[in-house]
């Protein structure tokens, strides 16, 4: 598995530290951004003190973490998204993008997918920095179990959307460091509109069952 | 596993005769409907020569077939949908009815959910017959796993979406039919707008990886 330097914009919230926390623990060079650089530097201490002395872990502003990576997570919340994106615009380009935002809304009916202008998170971003390499990936991982003691999560599928090949690649190699597999490539970019609100499901599923669901994709040789 | 009276429209099709025929299989009585009754009796013959001498399997128009049964599942393309749901208004007032349908559309950058008026065909079909009871449920399994030697598509899950907790219910239970558990209930009928383009998904794994994908909900207890 390539070591990639990967920023994990949002790092501080519990999907970013997770994600940040299974990237270090598999040896990936982290940098945790967010808008608080204290913040961001707990963050990266709480996931040192688990990872252990061989951890590669800082926190830092975003622009800052963005700055410093080959590779850039996505993972703030939806609200102030474009806002955030935008403003790393110069250190976004030409650079691999992940994006695992996930347009959420919740009523009194539940959870459900936002509908917004270019109909996915990952879309959007790919509109506002159209020199980034984007990819869509790590939108179902539950937050709990990416952070659990669990060493992989194994019974987990990654499913990676794009239109740039590169991106896609690293989404998927970059999954190994959850599953112990490679993320799945889906297909297009515009297939985020899918897995985004996917979620919905998923958090819907957790609400009635009492559990943190996640996602199998059955039929590649991988079933239990 | 109560034994329902189940009318399949578009039961001709791949989808719908897959189906048909595990619920047949399942000691179901089954009604084929189609267009073309012809068609209808071939389809209910092909089944029957499968399920052997119990098999309750026949064929007619799909009005026909609708009325006959407790419960209607529509499994029709989404082209001619909301006319054939409104053909069918008198037959489904007051009935359980299923939607399996899938609005997808497929260019050269593979297929991708349709951007559609009532946002899901399962939405569309309730607003045409406000007083059927509906649910959304079996989007996600491939029609050659439906109609192959598999005893159960143990492997994968039904995932249900719906307002009415009957139809839920007469949903999941359905279920046991084809993966021989209990359909998973994931919320509102809205979240039809995530469960149905997630074929989309499915069919892109299906042409990059040269495999029959599905869905399989981990967390739930029934893991590999």
């Amino acid at each position: 598995m390539t070591s990639y330097k990967i920023a994990i914009t949002g790092g501080t919230g519990p999907q970013g530290k997770g994600l940040a926390y299974r990237f270090a623990k598999a040896a990936h060079t982290v940098f945790i951004g967010s808008r608080s650089p204290e913040r961001a530097k707990q963050a990266a201490t709480d996931i040192a003190r688990r990872v252990g002395d061989a951890a590669r872990v800082s926190g830092m502003e975003n622009a800052a973490a963005a700055e410093s990576a080959d590779v850039v997570l996505l993972a703030v919340p939806y609200d102030g998204h474009a806002a955030l994106v935008a403003s790393l615009r110069s250190q976004l380009v030409g650079k691999v993008v992940l994006s695992c935002v996930n347009p959420l809304g919740f009523d009194k009916h539940g959870p459900y997918g936002l509908d917004i202008a270019d109909s996915s998170a990952a879309e959007e971003a790919q509109r506002i920095v159209p020199d980034a390499k984007l990819a869509g990936a790590f939108h179902h991982l539950s937050a709990v179990s990416l952070w659990s003691d669990a060493e992989l999560l194994a019974h987990e599928d990654v499913l990676v959307c794009g239109d740039d090949d590169q991106a896609k690649t690293v989404a998927a190699d970059l999954a190994r460091a959850i599953t112990g597999r490679a993320g799945i490539d889906v297909g297009a970019l515009r297939l985020a509109r899918q897995l985004e609100p996917l979620t919905a499901v998923l958090i819907g599923i957790n609400r009635r069952y009492k559990v943190r669901s996640g996602i199998h994709i059955v039929g590649l040789g991988h079933d239990g």
